[in-house]
């Protein structure tokens, strides 16, 4: 980033794109920059805000955008949903937000083939919404406001990931637009493929790194013909994690598994979505999906071993409508703790993965330092993948306060690492957890991650400060 | 490659690497380079062999080689099962095969975390055999001769791809010796990861052009309750493939699907495996697994899916005897094939996959060019995937014949490109279909992995000659 491009570079890259694509395509209002660069639940946010934000409306203008940016070595920072946690999106070298609202088609459903084509806005709740006469659905389910673009970028999952796996495992084939503004398709349509090296999985969780993502096929799984959920607390966070454990190793296929804690479950009270009163404990909420048959069984054996690890008040969505409200109490947790958030307070939610049998331990540890602050915090966690969050409400400008969640925070990474676990389950690194990510994986496998990204973006334009910092 | 190795600089290297490793660690034994560099079951062999076959016994000594040609720029080429189909391993360039004979323990069973850590030469069936007392298996299920290190090579898959995926969705992480020496690790252990560049995802499939492999975790299943086998016959291939394809999009969760042709069928019944006298038919094999009930009410719906598509003569496997001799038949298909082959004939054995939809098509015209080769040739197939072999036994030395041959590989390669498929589902280009990827994904996409080969071998050395060849 030496070559940085200067004031004058970017006033001439912006009326230079402004003439090609329309006035209209690059913003510099004030507000946009604003709020491309800033998002209130981030975990960190800093003071640069990114020069402009571009409006491509195809593939093709957003290799006219690179092609001027790459000449002006001005920084490019893919955006879609902006729901992300580590303030990936960010601009600490300024640059230009690339913003995908207007490239939110489906371009193709092949229901026979059971994937579909779409361009990065499209959001994958509008998506399932749009295919359900199909019979057909994209299974991954991270935050309700989260876009395909960004769950590319991020290598998200959710709650189904104990069941149907992670974005990488959905995504056929992505065209990305590289650094220098070349197009390129990573695979054709064939749901799998043992040609050569598998760019689509590199590109999945590079958080726009290496290359702009502008369409992507995602493949479809059929709606399961009967689901049911179920509700369970235990007398502490440990034996809930335990019977989730036993779940997993006596291979009952279980659709979703989230562990909540009391404190979450006080959360669900006090917003109200539900019409029932919760006991405030921990508490584990279960999918179960399939044939009628196989849902009943399932519900049988998880009844069983819950009862074994002290589990009670097992209760179940008494029909379609209350299971929706139970799961959406699940899915809406990060927002329902921001409504409950005082005044110019803040959140920081995060979140670690380990090796499924360290999980009773973490989280145990984890909550114990957490209650310890002294303030309004909870955990919950998709423990079927061994993954769970943190969110705690606090006031970042109390410069004591801030200093006590950070190190609880630092600590639970550091004690994830330790135990072989990971820094993010499903987060990312974006700005806040690269140094987590040099102790989790040591200098030389960075420097394979390094070596890569020059190859690809010599020049560090792509979303740099994410991730990884600069060579040298 | 300009400065590649000469005979001195051999000579040195090997006589450096004994003093280090021992006299035993490298052979250059004719016999031993024959072995290592020919393949009976490769599409393709060539003449040029290794120049010595290298026996390490730890990841540390794999650097140490690595470390020695490096520095005399010899090319460096794994070896594990020897199964690949594709030359993966052959040797175009002479160089260093690096034969794993002696990295083949089982490091740490982790049975609560479903995970297991092996060294390259593990067979997977053997792996399986040795903990199955855990109530854990495997699930990836190439040819039988297959090893972990090799799987990881080529990306593996084999019939349970259909339910569990293929080899990309169950390694957690992988030891890696870089071209110069250097030992990495992909990843800690945890089931899932948002932590930076998917590096385990590119090393699988690379095909030891990027890295050594020496160490792999990998994620466990654990093993179903319930497991059947059923056997249907249809009046053509178009309709078996169509029945697949419904039972697909009707979701039924069938852990395997497999189609064989008439002439499959015949040489199940030549090689006499199991008790029955099959019908010379086209003819899918089930697999089911999970509960009883599960099992039971997934038979039901294949058996009407299949009665609509002309589905006759369904029949279940007996008891679980049968089963298994059933489905090692499908399994030892390639090996039935050779034991059929006349004496100093040659076996052509390939894959392709595309878009499901269009599995009937392409299997339907295949077919029939085979059929009109009048070899011995036939198709059996992962439809589920949308993934189809053919083999074909045939003089080599025929150049006429050979021609024909080559004419109607090529040609079902390209049909599978132009259905926006894939030349290779599950055995990897190799030296054979190196061409092919060109067609399929043109020379941009080619250009980025070339640029990661660059970056990450700058001189080639890392099994060159496959996927791609030298830039210029």
């Amino acid at each position: 980033m030496d070559d940085k491009a200067d004031e004058a570079d970017n006033t001439e890259a912006i009326s230079e794109l402004r003439a090609s694509l329309g006035d209209d395509a690059i913003s510099t209002d004030d507000e946009d920059l604003r709020v491309h660069g800033y998002s209130e639940w981030s975990s960190i946010n800093i003071d640069q805000l990114p020069v402009a934000v571009a409006y491509p409306k195809s593939t093709e203008e957003v290799s006219k955008i690179a092609t001027v940016c790459y000449r002006y070595k001005i920084p490019m920072i893919p955006y879609s949903g902006g729901s992300s946690l580590e303030a990936n999106f960010s601009a600490p070298y300024g640059g230009m937000s690339i913003d995908f609202a207007f490239m939110d088609n489906i371009l193709a459903l092949h229901e026979e083939d059971m994937d579909i084509v779409v361009q990065p806005s499209v959001p994958w709740m509008g998506l399932n919404e749009e295919i359900k006469g199909s019979g057909l659905f994209f299974p991954v389910d991270p935050g309700p406001s989260a876009k395909i673009g960004g769950m590319v970028g991020t290598s998200c999952s959710g709650t189904n990931a104990v069941r149907y796996g992670t974005m990488k495992d959905w995504v056929i084939n992505l065209t990305v637009v590289l650094a220098d503004g070349t197009v390129v398709k990573t695979r054709r349509r064939p749901r799998k493929t043992a040609a050569g090296y598998n760019l689509t999985g590199l590109f999945i969780g590079s958080e726009g790194t290496l290359g702009i993502v502008t369409e992507i096929t995602l493949k479809l799984a059929v709606i399961p013909q009967e689901t049911s959920v179920a509700v369970v607390t235990f007398p502490t966070i440990r034996d809930a994690a335990a019977a989730a454990s036993k779940v997993l190793r006596k291979g009952v296929p279980v659709a979703a598994m989230e562990i909540m804690d009391d404190v979450q479950m006080r959360v669900i009270n006090k917003t109200g979505n539900t019409d029932r009163e919760w006991k405030e404990m921990p508490t584990m909420f279960f999918k179960f999906s399939g044939t009628k048959a196989g849902v009943q069984e399932n519900i049988k054996l998880v009844k069983s071993i819950a009862k074994a690890h002290k589990g009670g008040d097992f209760i179940f969505a008494s029909d379609a409508d209350e299971q929706k409200k139970l799961w959406s109490a699940r899915k809406e947790a990060l927002w329902s703790m921001l409504a409950l958030r005082e005044e110019g307070h803040d959140v920081w939610s995060t979140d670690v993965a380990v090796p499924i049998s360290r999980l009773p331990d973490i989280i145990e540890i984890s909550k114990k330092e957490m209650d310890d602050l002294g303030l309004f915090a909870s955990i919950l966690g998709h423990v079927g993948d061994g993954n769970f969050h943190e969110s705690i409400l606090y006031n970042a400008k109390d410069p004591k306060e801030r200093a006590a969640v950070e190190k609880c925070i630092h600590d639970m990474v550091d004690r994830a690492i330790e135990m072989e676990g990971t820094c993010t389950g499903e987060h990312g690194i974006g700005l806040g957890k690269k140094g987590s990510l040099v102790k989790e994986l040591g200098l030389d496998t960075i420097g394979v991650m390094k070596s890569i990204k020059s190859a690809l973006d010599p020049h560090w334009l792509l979303n740099p400060g994410k991730i990884m910092d600069f060579p040298g």
